[in-house]
Formats: C-alpha cells, sequence, structure tokens
C-alpha cells in the first residue's frame, strides 16, 4: 500500500461547505502491486477539474436533479481527471497513456473497472496545447460554453450579449467566442482584477464590477438599446435586471445559477420580479446540459476550431491552478466564493 | 348626428382602473349621412372582444412594449370588432358585409380610413358558427391557444400539462385541444362554477381551486410524477410552483402574466424563486406574440380544424357576454379581475 491522499466529501453541507466537516482530506490507500479490476484500468492522476455543478451533487439523496447526489465517505466526484495509465486489463488503454476520466474521484490514484473504459477519453498530446485544456476550452466547460452559446444564443455580428460571472470558467470562454464572431460583449464581474482581465486580455466590449456599482445602472450605461443574449452564470439580482433589459425576442442561456448554489435550507433565493418580460418582449429562456443532443452535436466543430485558436494564441486560457493535495477543500470553496480566474483546476503532481 | 356610445380611455390607470375616472362610456358622435371616409368604409358594430393584453396598453406611452400605449381621451382599442359595413368606398368591402376589424375602437359605430382596410377580415357566416367565434375560437384568441400549445409547447399524447386561469378565454381552448390530443390535463382556476366546468363541460383530466387549497399541495397531489409542459397565463406563485415541479426537458409556454397586469407603480410583482430548475431540469420557457410567423403559421390548420370541431359539436366555446355599451366598463374589470367565464364579448347591439 502507497499513500492516496484523496479529497474527501464527508457529510452533506447547510449552506458553505465547513471545511474539516463537510469536506476534508484523508488517505484513502492504493496498493500498487494489485493488478488492474478486470477488464478495467489503473491511473496516477495529475490534474482534477473543479465544477461548481459538483456543489449540486453535495445534497440529500432524495432530491432528484440531472446527476445523482455524491455518497458520503467518498472522494469528490470531478467532472474529468487527467492521469496517467498504470496498468491496464482493456487492449484500448494502454500503459503510459494520457487519459481523462469523467466523473470520477478526486484522488492520486484511481483503480477503475471496466464500466469506465467507454467514457474515459485517451488524450493525444499535441503541440502547443497544455494538458490543462483538456479540463477547460478543450473539455466540459468548452463544450457548455461553445455548444449552448451557439444552440440556444444563435448569436448574430453585431448582437450585444451580456455574461454574468464573465472571468470564470465559461464565461471568458462565451465572451472569446463572442468577441470572435463580432458581437458587442459586456461582462459582468465581482472584482476588479477580473474586470481588467476581461478588458484588457479578453478584449471585452464593456464590463463592470457589481459590487461597485449598481447593477440596473451599470446595465442600463453599457446596454442602452438593450440584450440580445443574456448568458447567465450566476442567477439572482443581476438576472433580473438582464430580464427588464432583454431586445424583443432575445435568448437566454440559462447555464448555471450559482447565487442560489450555498444557500442554507433556510434561505429564501432571490426572487425574480420581471418574468412578465418573457410574454411582453417575446424572449426564449432555455437550459440544458452538455450531454444533451442538440449541444452536443457542437463537439467536432468545437475540437477543431478551439484547438486552433490555441495553437495560432489567439483564445486564451487563463487557469486557476490549486497546488496539491493538501490544498483541495479551499482550491474548490475559493472556485465557489468566485475568488478564482478562470478554469478552477487541481494538481495532484506534474505530469511525467 | 346620430348617438354613438363608446368606451373610453380616460386616464392612466395606477392599479385597477377606477370606473369614472380611468375608464367612462361616452357619447362620441357619428354623423350617418357623411360618405365613408377615402378608400374607406363605415361600420355598425354588434361584438368586441375583450382581452387582458388591453390593459397592458393603458399605460405611460414611454414605457415600450409590443403593442403601442392606447392614447387617453379615445375609444379603448379592441384587438377584434364585429359589425356589419354600412357604407364603403374600397371595392373589396361592400356594403352589408360582415367584418372583423382588428385594433380598432370600442363604440357603436366606426369610420375607418383605407389604412384599416388590409388588416378587416371579411366574415362569410357558416352554419353552425356563431358570430362571436370569430372573437374566440376562431379569432386571435384561439390562434394564441392553437399556435402556441403546438409550436412551443410541442405536445406529445401522455404529456401532462397544467393550464392557469383554465376557465378563461385562452385557457380553455389550450385545454380542450389537449384532451383531444391525449395530454394529461390539469386546469388551475380561481372558483368552483369553473372548476366544475373546466371538469365536467370540457373534461379535463382534473383540477384545482387555488383559493381553497395551497397551489403546492394542489400541483404535488394532482402531478405527482411532474409536469411536462405548463401554459402559463397568469405568473405569479403558480408559476412558481410549476418551475419546482417541471420534468426534464419541460416547456412553458408564456402566454400571459395577468397577476402583474394591475400592480399599482409601488407594488412590488411576486418573486419567483425556483428559476434553477431552468438548469437543473433543462426547462424552455418561451413568450410569443400572435402575429409571430412560428405561431401565425398554424393559421390555416387552425381554421380548419377548429370550424370543423365547432361544426360537430365536440368543441365548446363558452362565452361571457356583457349586454350593451353602458356595461362596458364592469364587463371589462370582470374580465381583469377573473370573474368571467371563458370569452369576455362586449356585445353592443344585435346582429340584422
Amino acid at each position: 500500500m502507497i499513500e492516496n491522499k484523496a479529497f474527501i466529501y464527508k457529510s452533506i453541507p447547510d449552506g458553505w461547505p465547513v471545511p474539516g466537516q463537510d469536506l476534508t482530506v484523508e488517505d484513502i490507500g492504493f496498493d500498487e502491486n494489485a493488478p488492474p479490476p478486470k477488464g478495467g484500468f489503473t491511473t496516477k492522476n495529475y490534474y482534477v477539474a473543479y465544477d461548481p455543478s459538483q456543489r449540486g451533487r453535495m445534497r440529500d439523496p432524495s432530491i432528484q436533479s440531472y446527476s445523482p447526489a455524491m455518497k458520503t465517505g467518498e472522494p469528490v466526484i470531478s467532472v474529468s481527471v487527467i492521469g496517467k495509465v498504470l496498468k491496464s486489463d482493456d487492449p484500448a488503454i494502454k500503459e503510459g497513456q494520457i487519459v481523462m476520466l469523467q466523473g470520477s474521484g478526486s484522488e492520486s490514484y484511481s483503480a477503475k473497472d471496466e464500466s469506465a473504459v467507454k467514457t474515459t477519453q485517451i488524450i493525444e498530446p499535441k503541440e502547443g496545447v497544455p494538458l490543462t485544456a483538456y479540463l477547460g476550452l478543450l473539455g466540459m466547460t468548452g463544450m457548455t460554453a461553445y455548444g449552448s452559446l451557439h444552440e440556444i444564443g444563435q448569436p448574430k455580428k453585431g448582437d450585444v450579449i451580456l455574461i454574468s460571472a464573465a472571468a470564470g470558467a465559461v464565461g471568458q470562454m462565451v465572451g472569446q467566442i463572442a468577441v470572435r464572431e463580432g458581437l458587442h460583449v459586456i461582462g459582468s464581474v465581482g472584482d476588479d482584477r477580473k474586470l481588467d482581465f476581461i478588458l484588457h486580455d479578453l478584449k471585452f466590449t464593456s464590463g463592470f464590477n457589481y459590487k461597485k456599482e449598481s447593477i440596473a445602472d451599470a446595465v442600463k450605461r453599457l446596454a442602452p438599446e438593450g440584450i440580445d443574449i443574456f448568458y447567465d452564470n450566476v442567477g439572482g439580482e443581476l438576472l433580473d435586471v438582464a430580464l427588464a433589459n432583454m431586445k424583443v425576442f432575445g435568448r437566454i442561456i440559462a447555464c448555471g445559477s450559482i447565487s442560489t448554489y450555498n444557500n442554507a435550507k433556510d434561505t429564501t433565493p432571490y426572487g425574480v420580479k420581471n418574468y412578465a418580460a418573457m410574454v411582453r418582449r417575446r424572449l426564449r429562456w432555455q437550459g440544458f446540459l452538455v450531454f444533451d443532443p442538440n449541444i452536443a452535436q457542437w463537439r467536432k466543430e468545437r475540437d477543431e476550431n478551439v484547438t486552433e485558436w490555441i495553437q495560432d494564441g489567439s483564445f486564451k486560457s487563463v487557469d486557476h491552478i490549486t497546488e496539491g493535495m493538501d490544498n483541495a477543500v479551499q482550491g474548490f470553496l475559493g472556485m465557489l466564493k468566485g475568488q478564482n480566474l478562470g478554469k478552477s483546476i487541481l494538481k495532484i503532481a506534474d505530469p511525467e
């Protein structure tokens, strides 16, 4: 047995997860001499993606949602984990290959049974494309942004798009695509460092810090003619202000409502009041999941375009890397609290 | 000059319109000896349709919406007015024909200029089809119901549909179509007479009186597996409860939010809290206007089917007729307050 540090989901949080109580780091052990599971394989892991949707899975299992509740006492499930194959009992997965595991535990070593083989993606390293890009722009986050913006948002050159959590993993990608496609791109962020990032690094048309200015004033000032597309990662007051400022036939892409995720049981979420605009302005408001067929159909186009854009340097992926499993809990909370710039990633070990 | 009683919009209401202050009935006169306007025609009117959307046009003209604000001091604009042509200066419109005027004043006699010709519909009376049907099932109300249910709702046999204001003009038609197409049809109404009507006359699967039972309890009881389609005429609490009970990929048809129309300026509308379901259940929520091309494309199918269903007696149109222009104000308020069963119509005179 060798040490296998893992980020553990200990108990169902009520409101913000409490370090040491709801979330811990523990050694769950790994038998490096055991054969791989029958038809499966084992990995040494390098990177684990953090994602706001993980918080939604830390819930009472009796509450239904699109993905099952996580099990307490086990490693936190991550949408994507990148590692190297140590041993394999499947002919398609070879020792030494770099793989991306989907919906896998946040742990230093993994033993996967044959059921994991079909969702495991073998990564062929490409010149100029860092491995972490497969957790962000070229991973689920990137598919989320690329697929939903095109499928639900139907962007046209000159459209005004407002993006909430604009410096976040999805927001920065949506914004960069929109800039490329000639939209008027407005970002909402919660600190000045992020505002500087979206304006100067990502070349958004404009943006505002919602902690420094009234949201209603900022939207009126930056989109005086109204909004064609609202890309919503947050919910809450900004959603309400956006509703009041949508143009006729506007589209609202419901990607997330992070403002509601950490509400304690007795908290009343922000009540949206301007929904009469749905009728008055004939809006379309639509939710999705990255695996839905209408979203997933954009995969090939995304893979080709985004790989090219990363390689030619025109697309930026800014990642927030938390170094080492010992810091896993604080990295996760930093993402939930909006302190991280770009895609939040936990680095377990240097790729060899 | 002869008497021409009209339903007049006197001043912008703040909250519920006040009879005698915001709305009155006045004689605006009609010169029966004058020629028709150049290229236009004159009518003696029989029926005027009431519609909740009229309230939305009684607003400060600086507030933009899909239809222009009404002008104070003039007759209340109605979506549809049915009358007989008295004199005509247009070759396509002949004396004695029955016509439907669109967006015309609520008045006993009308003089229409040539700009009205292209929106005027000549009605060919059909055996077994009452004239009032052209204000309801075969009018804009019917198009609203038929087009939006099919275009946005995408109903499939066995789907569970919840309809708010189910005994109202649009609601009763949506429900009857849904029953015909094999859906599980649940209606929400505000009194027991309406509940009896939707259950026994219209053959809805089930229904509830939201004034007698908690909405949340009623929806859980009648749709324990959740809702596929929510047809929303009302907004408010029922919308919030519906959001919490939508199935994955559910559709919300945003037809109206009558619960917000009569809010005074200082009233805070009901705040919808369960919008995180838009993301979690991948819902689509869409507003529309009956003139939008995607809705209007259902017109031919509606005309054919609904005429047949009225003639064979399988489709019921229950109208609430207010008798006489003197009662115009109370008929309008009755509609806004939900006291009328079915399509609200003002009868000015018996057809001759």
